[in-house]
């Protein structure tokens, strides 16, 4: 894979999404060599892709190219490839673009969509957790308006006009609260022929609430928000089918042609780490150190590593936080390995739930305070603003947001590449 | 088509380019139901495609929806979608959604990529006159940066990094000089295993200099600023033919795998018009009014028509400027003309042209004043800011530039959608 034969240990890092950079970052100073593969050039700021999805943000803006974030550091390489067999045995894998030997291993390949086995729904569905996939669902809701303006037959225009989310977790609460934003204030000015009272957002949960990691104060608050907004909430409703026009739901059928399912995510599984060491949804057994103890030099961070603590029993959620944090500790860890030095096992800090519903709403879990409404999504505002990566991408999602706020539009409702069915 | 028949005299208008956007905003007041149909949603703010593709400022930020520019107008319309067919006896046009009449047609489709009929070149070179195109040449020029790297074949190597552009005109001027500061600034640290000796990058011109339309001074000292960023320029040189590698050209021949094709562009003829109305480049003939003298009711605007006068005996130049005030005085008429008042004939005010090459580098020939360097720089940013469509557009760019000069970077290096070849 024309990566130089040092005598520094390489350590191999699959995968640059809040595990893999918070790991690359805080390994960068000590004696390894670092190769960062990841099947993007980028890395992405996943909490804000529904405001991309949405006309919100720039898809640029919640992206930044990984080899800016390293390129400084002498012994860092950065591969854009996608890893294809893993060989622990042999401290070996295989790439699209060839062979490379490790040291250390570091999978932190994240999740993709999970449709739960269902090959209708994953063909008609959009997912939502790439920038090409936020895109996607952007160009198709604008692509149905500008369909539902050709069309007489007014059930054909209701299914082009409604919008239903699967899965009422944070992604599909912020994304039911953006469109039910485009429905008040971008897209009746923009379409004064179509009837909006005819136009419906649905956000179906199979669980009894919204929100269902939050407080239960949080997930009541947020219920109450999506419906002031004019989401119809169907909750301990489940989805079945989807012929690309109707779902068919445990409750009642809901017509339309955008369906965005977030109800769930799965890790994707690895040629070449045995079945013995996965769990429900993929995830890979790992100790309090993130090590696959089957294997001499392998680790596992975020999403797709799945530890067992006191405190979490069934692994902890696949959020960013704990990404960050086990990222941040391997780094240290693996440094004192070298050094001959115990290691730390992994303690998670909770530091809260943020979700937001709309303007001026927002519903904020913290450790030892909850809150809703203003200062929560004053809360929410900063910490996503600090977390971005890239001075310029602070500064373009500020003034998008500024401006957003004060003008109560959109301007990004843009098709640059018209959304194609897959069949 | 879906249009509301109404009393009032319906114009079409196709195209929301610089002329088809002025011409319905002047239009906007008077007594006109008013029909936008364009291709995509959103106009296109084209003089700064060149910064698109190559990382500078992202394609959101030079596109504007059409909808939003009009959505207070009553009696607009805007539908997305591609005219097929023209039958200027009857009045009507068809489209992909259906057949629609009209009283007065407005056609300012603009111009296309032309690759003068060599089928080679158009399989293989990258046009840009479109967002999608923009971002297409931004993808192949990092993917092939990340190829670059996994080949021990020197040959093989040179030729991904090599970047060609062919035509010397504003647009190919202009790429030039922004991949010469990619080269310069921000490539050799992306890519620390790469020898940056070994990229050339070649600006080709089929005439005896840059900036042909410019004044000769202006040229000059365009050749001069392009030299001394690094880049190769070929005057009097014609491309032949391309495999994908190797260039053909009438000198010596060339190593790439980026030809960006800058050297021509033409109208896409239209059905229904027939050929005796045609000129060299498919141009539409049309009187001092814009009018189609041979139809009744049928008007062509920008870079379509070609309109002889006696300062511009072979048509005014396929530039913004000649669009906009065509587009302007085209509405003026229009509202004489269904009053009984008498048009007034086009008159080309010249305002100057602007190109500029790097940072702080450009040249400015203006109707009384010609300018070269720093203060010309200044000139052609203060104009293009003027000149974007849309405030959020206007304070995006403005950041992105005093980012981009401040910090010599361009952090929007990414490869969102991959850009594939069509053999």
């Amino acid at each position: 894979m024309n990566i130089s034969d040092t005598s520094l240990p390489r350590v191999v890092v699959v995968g640059g999404g809040f595990a893999g950079l918070k790991f690359c970052k805080n390994l960068r100073h000590d004696k390894f060599q670092i190769v960062l593969i990841d099947r993007h050039n980028y890395h992405t700021f996943q909490p804000l892709l529904y405001q991309v999805a949405t006309a919100g943000l720039e898809p640029d803006s919640i992206a930044y190219p990984l080899r800016k974030i390293f390129n400084k550091i002498p012994n860092f390489y950065f591969r854009m490839t996608e890893v294809l067999e893993v060989f622990p045995e042999k401290k070996c894998l295989r790439t699209t673009i060839g062979e490379l030997e490790y040291d250390h291993l570091v999978l932190a390949t994240g999740t993709v969509t999970n449709f739960f086995g269902n090959e209708e729904i994953e063909k008609r569905a959009m997912g939502m957790k790439f920038v090409p996939e936020a895109l996607n669902i952007r160009s198709l809701i604008l692509q149905n308006f500008e369909a539902a303006l050709l069309t007489d037959d007014l059930k054909e225009r209701e299914s082009l006009m409604n919008v239903v989310i699967v899965g009422g977790g944070p992604t599909g609460v912020e994304l039911a609260g953006a469109i039910a934003e485009l429905k008040k204030h971008v897209l009746p000015t923009d379409y004064p022929d179509l009837d909006f009272r005819r136009m419906s957002i649905h956000l179906v949960e199979g669980t009894e609430r919204v929100l269902p990691p939050f407080s239960e104060e949080a997930s009541k608050k947020a219920l109450q928000y999506l419906e002031t907004l004019g989401v119809n909430v169907w909750l301990n409703t489940m989805v079945k089918d989807y012929d690309g026009k109707t779902i068919v739901t445990s409750g009642k059928p809901m017509l339309t042609q955008t369906l965005i399912w977030a109800a769930g995510v799965k890790c994707q599984p690895l040629d070449g780490i045995p079945a013995a060491n996965l769990v429900k949804g993929n995830r890979i057994k790992v100790n309090h150190f993130n090590q696959v103890e089957a294997y001499e030099g392998l680790y596992v961070l975020g999403d797709l590593a799945y530890m067992e603590t006191k405190d979490f029993p069934k692994g902890h959620p696949q959020v960013a936080q704990p990404a960050i944090q086990q990222g941040k500790l391997l780094a240290k860890n693996l440094s004192s390995l070298v050094r001959g030095k115990a290691m730390k096992p992994f303690k998670y800090k909770d530091q809260g739930s943020l979700a937001t519903i709309g303007r001026s709403r927002a519903v904020a879990d913290l450790p030892h305070y909850k809150t809703q409404g203003t200062l929560a999504w004053f809360i929410w505002t900063f910490v996503h603003l600090i977390a971005l990566v890239g001075f310029r991408n602070r500064v373009v999602v500020f003034f998008n947001w500024m401006i957003n706020f004060f003008s109560y539009n959109r301007d990004i409702r843009l098709i640059i590449r018209p959304y194609k069915r897959k069949e």
